[in-house]
């Protein structure tokens, strides 16, 4: 079989499975999970064994050793993606949920219900969890999936792969539902991404060029966000030391991640204390600051912003500082240069807390709270399956009922249309 | 300017106008609907002028009488244009809505924020009523919107423009967020469709060579729907009085329509009495029948069915019907041959009902009720902008809401993550 037939095959299958899967109660979907999750603990040794084949792999082709770590399973992380899949099995499942039910004058009864969106394909990088955790919130929401993960974690892919699929198939569900593709050819993803008959919605989790080259090539839609350049905006009304702690947080808990802070907005009312301050504890964290011609008046130690910075996604620990006139050059600023991901304003002035709500369009907006709260575990989704910064189908952080559709259903007692 | 600049700056300048229709409130939106319906009204001898240079080039180029008609405007229909346009004023505003709010353990409340999705382009062909229906719904919900409709209708479309943008500018709203797309020439649309990063919709409105087109050619996510090919199954314990009313509603009230029945598949337990009575009252109203060969055995008028017949989307006074062994069959061949787009099953059994309404995920599902409901106004979402058979986004009918999208809104009071 050539690769085309082969992922053809394989999401056929997929297609086929999913229409099974979509029917399967709750209580049947759950159990499978928690058997799942029991299955890795069970299996730890050939999980560690086909992990050490990739890791051996991975140092003899010289990998940078951030990205062996990645690749790395030990009983930890391997209890982990089972207590993973446990908490899917504790969250409520969307599919059959009828939101809202109303009658029309002829006496039809109309209703939205929910259903899966069919067969989602994950294409992502090293980490192996990806694999367990992307399964779980896939088939509890009755949808089949197909895994492309890296080439490097082929061996642990299909290994925790096979551990999943064969529960399946010992319940007697269809463990075609489930496929790891297990070719490292390069062009199977080019060929999975054509099939838009078979695939319904594709998620590239990974790098931005991972991103970028698969919405480049997609025929099916994908559901993606490029970066997160999350801004926090002190407004001239702000506790200080709750402004302090929010930009803190925001900033030098996690850097690497996408709702990290990477600029900050300071109003000019209080930029002549509050930027000395900010800046002096920052850098006490051992924070890079980059500042605008204002913010170095009131703290000269700070290196000079160019315009490159703002937008500029650091990933560490670089923070861009600028002092704006008011709410509306930070709203505009905002728009100008951020990635619709997560923007915070810090503020005891009611009517700007809700302009900026109304406002600024990204796709979490806070009020007096870190951006380090956006993910979908921390606003209260459970698990989360990825993040999207386009608006359609989902903006934001997504759960397991964005992997659902609805549907109308209709209800009449022989009415005709006249 | 060369087409792409133009469409260009066209796009740029809607998208900067969105940004302010996105903060406009219900009343200021919905009095300029209303001036609006009162300008098309008091316009009439100029909208009835532009029409007559369109149906004069019309004429002149030996369009088919039906293509005329679609274009042509008169009295009755500029009153049905205005009308439109306040019956949109009168539907609930989707913007800013929070559906659901919920509190997190750390006191964060959380919540979801209906917003509009920016930049929506319309794509369509000769009817010039499409020009004012759809600016009422994408300027409703808080979006800008591009216009672009057929060459054949361009004074028409362009005079339509002038007087809902004289409208705007005189209440002096952002009237950029209006664009008719005044060039004739074939590329604009094809420039239109690369400009992802100003336009966050496209939704063709028109046959299915139109729609092929725009999905093949759009880097912006599209809506649409090819076609539909809608089934009715008559189960063993339908009434029959009550499944001859709907099939022949479905079939024969307006078979030129998308959600018009194409096919249908009725028991075989009682296909020996209902095949022979549904026939003659369908061949009674003109309906030619093409049956399987057991729909022959108990009505041997019926010409054979072949195996295009099935799937086939007629949209005339042409019928398929299958007998098939039970409900599990019916569910097949719509899986098989369906479009995605109305099912209905009439049945007085209560397990069957239910079964059909879970297993069978198009995007309206009816039990008891003629497929000809299946449009937006119908169903209660006062007017429609489209039909989605694609899951993404929307599926099913659309009506203001699906032009929107929801944004995590956060309040906090100096909450950090830890």
């Amino acid at each position: 079989m050539t690769i085309r037939e082969e992922m053809l095959k394989l999401a056929q299958d997929a297609r086929k499975a999913g229409r099974a899967m979509a029917n399967l109660s709750s209580a049947v979907k759950d159990e499978m999970l928690r058997r799942m999750a029991d299955a890795l603990e069970k299996g730890a040794n050939d999980l560690l064994a086909a992990n050490e084949l990739d890791l051996g792999a991975a140092r003899d082709k010289g990998l940078a050793p951030a990205m062996v770590d990645r690749l790395a399973l030990d009983e930890g992380r391997i209890k982990a993606m089972a207590d993973g899949l446990r908490e899917v099995a504790d969250l409520p499942d969307p599919v059959g949920e009828i939101t809202g039910m109303w009658r029309r004058p002829n006496g039809i009864q109309v209703g939205r219900m929910r259903i899966p969106l069919g067969v989602i394909g994950i294409i992502y990088e090293s980490r192996p969890n990806v694999t367990a955790d992307a399964a779980g919130l896939c088939l509890k929401s009755g949808n089949a999936v197909i895994l492309r993960g890296g080439s490097e974690a082929f061996h642990s892919n299909r290994a925790i792969g096979d551990l999943l699929k064969a529960e399946m198939a010992a319940m007697g569900l269809p463990a075609a539902a489930l496929q790891v593709v297990t070719t490292t050819e390069r062009s199977a993803v080019l060929e999975l991404l054509k099939l838009e008959e078979q695939i319904d919605l594709i998620i590239p989790r990974g790098g931005e060029g991972l991103i970028r080259f698969v919405s480049e090539h997609s025929r099916i839609p994908v559901i993606k966000h490029y970066k997160g350049v999350c801004h926090t905006f002190v407004d001239a009304s702000a506790d200080y030391d709750m402004a302090e702690k929010i930009c803190v947080n925001a900033k030098v808990q996690r850097p690497g991640v996408c709702n990290a802070m990477e600029t900050l907005l300071i109003h000019k009312d209080i930029a002549e204390t509050f930027v000395p301050r900010i800046v002096a504890t920052l850098r006490a964290k051992r924070v890079e600051v980059r500042g605008c011609p204002v913010t170095r008046e009131f703290a000269p130690e700070v290196k000079a912003a160019t315009e490159n910075d703002w937008g500029t996604e650091f990933l560490e620990l670089i923070l861009a500082v600028k002092v704006v006139d008011d709410i509306d050059e930070a709203i505009e600023h905002i728009q100008r240069y951020g990635s619709l991901h997560t923007e915070t304003i810090v503020t005891r002035d009611y009517g700007n807390s809700q302009r900026f709500l109304r406002e600024v369009n990204s796709s979490v907006v806070m009020v007096n709270a870190s951006s380090r709260f956006s993910d979908g575990n921390q606003l209260g989704l459970g698990a989360e399956i990825g993040i999207s910064t386009t608006k359609l189908h989902s903006f934001g952080p997504m759960g397991l009922e964005d992997l659902t559709t609805r549907k109308f259903v209709v209800l009449g007692d022989g009415q005709i249309r006249s």
